[in-house]
């Protein structure tokens, strides 16, 4: 059955430990129900082989601690950004960079202002928001996750055009 | 057979004379040839009952004659934006209230992030790029169309959600 769900936010603040650290019982003060950025996390999670994440700007804690868990499983992680943004205050670019993520970023005048991840090749999640705190807490924003075979080759497509683009060497 | 399209950003310049204006010769020094940027001003030409487009930022004077092309044939027009920016040098959110379109706008701190339009409620257009100049000309951005009954119903609540939420009455 096809994959197609959209997520909108903002979300009201929920404990996201049962989804990072299912083996853990948490007893903080936060509710520890769904929510649209819990569902997003646990798409992301799912991947068992790659992850391929084209962002603008990337400051959540709690997106960087889910790449870092897939890093940790060997899922092969690649991050495209925007150069203007990467090394701005509360950025998770540096900390991803330096526990070894392969992070690529564009050098141009122009923005680098996609919002997409693939994951395992197979699904697709895009939309409107950036990976940060403020554009799940308080912005009006949506991501599309499906698994349609023609969308999710077009946006691979344009990750890898991409990924050679900004190669540094 | 499904409607599922992905347009990529940035495009060169074309002119767009032939998609606004198909009846009239042009003969200005710009391509006549499809681009992205075509594509979209088509998907949104060919609306027949009703537009409902819910954007961040809104400048681009091109997308703004569409809508005024929609509006001026009876078309239901209805845009959603950002109050942070829409009365920005170059809006074109004004000068479409001024024509009569009927526009709504947040009143809160967080962003009206959304960048999606509904075409006669049977395809959505949804990605990452505001309807600027230097988003289809300098950036680069996504667009995903597709008229996929789940998503399409989806996006279209949300807006009715907001147009509800941001009544001025
Ligand atoms: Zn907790
Ligand atoms: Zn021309």
């Amino acid at each position: 059955k096809p994959l197609r769900e959209v997520l909108f936010f903002p979300v009201p603040v929920t404990c996201i430990e049962p989804v990072l650290s299912p083996m853990k019982q948490c007893s903080c003060p936060l509710p520890h129900t769904d929510s649209a950025f819990s569902r997003l996390l646990v798409q992301l999670l799912g991947a068992q082989r790659s992850l391929e994440l084209c962002v603008f700007t990337f400051s959540s804690p709690s997106l960087a601690r889910a790449l870092l868990i897939l890093h940790r499983r060997d899922v092969r992680v690649r991050v495209i950004t925007d150069n203007d943004y990467m090394a701005a205050p509360g950025s998770q670019i540096g900390p991803l960079r330096s526990a070894g993520v392969a992070v690529r970023h564009d050098q141009s005048s122009g923005y680098m202002h996609h919002k997409f991840a693939v994951v395992d090749g197979t699904v697709v999640l895009t939309g409107s928001l950036n990976w940060t705190v403020q554009a799940f807490q308080s912005n009006k924003e949506n991501i599309l996750i499906t698994d349609d075979t023609v969308i999710v080759k077009a946006y691979q497509k344009e990750f890898e055009r991409l990924w050679e683009e900004y190669d540094p060497a």
